[in-house]
This record gives C-alpha cells, structure tokens and sequence, in this order.
C-alpha cells in the first residue's frame, strides 16, 4: 500500500499550515487511484512531525511510502533534516519503503507555473 | 516595456538566493517575447530589495511592471509585506503600472506539479 506525504517547513501562523493540510487534501483526492494514504507533515514549529507523519502511514498500512518536500530552496532543511528524519523512520521501520521526492523548488514544471502566475496578472 | 520581477524571501545561505538569480535567468529566456526586463529581488537578508528591484526595473525603462511572489504561502509576506512595498514604490514611481501577481502557492498548476514531483521517485 503506497502513501505520499508532504512534508511542509510548518509556521507559527495557523492559517499557513491549514493551507497544507487543504492541499494534502486535494492531493488525496487527485492521487487516490496511486496513493491509498495521504498525509501531510511539518518539520518544524507544528505538528505532526515527519517521524509521527511517517508512523501514521505505516499504522495506516504503508509498505511504501514517498516523502514530498513542500520547499523551494534546497537549503539545509531539505539537504539535511528531511533526509535525517526519513533516515530514522527507515531504521524504525526496515521493511518499509521510504523514499524522497525533490523538492517542489527543482521541479521542471516550475517554470511554467511561474509564466502562467505572471501572465494571469495581465 | 514590460517588466517581470521574481520576489523571493532571501535565504542566510547564498546557494539559496543564486538558485533564485538562476530561476530568473530561466525565466528571463523563456518570457524575453513577453517581459522585456526579468529581475529578481527579495524582501529581506539580501539584496537588491523590493524597492531597488523596482527601481532598477524603472531605470531599464519598464513602464508595467509584474511582481511575482516566489513564496508557497499567503503568510504575512505576501498579504502585507510585499504590497506594502509596492504601495511605497507605486508613490515613487506614479506613472509605472506595477501589479502583483497571486503568490505561487496560489497556482493552479501546483497540484499537477506536485504529482509529478512525487510520481518522479517511482
């Protein structure tokens, strides 16, 4: 059973991180026939955390599970600390398949979706 | 003449803030039949700020110019901040159209993007 989780830095404004659980949901809905879990996660400030996210998709019934940073840059949070986490959950649960995608940032479909948010201004 | 200008946070970490300048460079190929002048600014640890971005836009000649939050959530940057700024520049600079687009997190192309950043890894 497959699961996707985002994985956004968390912020001290609550309306910013219900922004992330409303895109998580409109991703469970898109990804439904790919993912059977969907589950959003914040490395810092708010919860859950990546290692209680990543233990909710293994109770969840998860063998597999593809972790999704919500950043743009790939500062130290996305080089490092992400990776650290998955790194721990892996040794929590090896028989779980735990892999990171790039951060949305180094996606190739960025730079249409930034033409696309300029021109819609004219 | 119409100018596009990349707003970005700015990062302690210079590798951060170039991989802003190099996603203006792109952009600045993709768009030179639309936007005549691509610069990218940030709205604070580093420089050129808003305001000088703007400026320097002004001195290249833009006459319209589009601002374009590179930021994933409608936080107290992109709500207050950034059109403060603008408001200030607009004051500055009376006769240049500035506009400001919907911050990137806003884009409907993000879904898409996330599912193939996420689909990337399998």
């Amino acid at each position: 059973m497959k699961a996707l989780l985002l994985i956004a830095h968390g912020s001290r404004r609550t309306a910013s991180n219900e922004e992330v659980f409303a895109l998580a949901e409109r991703l469970k809905s898109s990804c439904a026939h790919q993912y059977s879990i969907l589950q959003a996660g914040f490395l810092e400030i708010t919860t859950p955390s990546i290692a209680t996210a990543i233990e909710n998709c293994v109770a969840a019934g998860a063998t597999s599970i593809t972790v999704l940073p919500y950043f743009l840059n790939s500062g130290i949070h996305v080089i490092k600390d992400i990776p650290d986490s998955i790194e721990q959950a892996q040794i929590k649960f090896p028989t779980v398949e735990i892999n990171m995608a790039e951060h949305i940032g180094a996606s190739e479909l960025m730079m249409p979706l930034l033409i696309d948010a300029a021109n819609a201004v004219n």
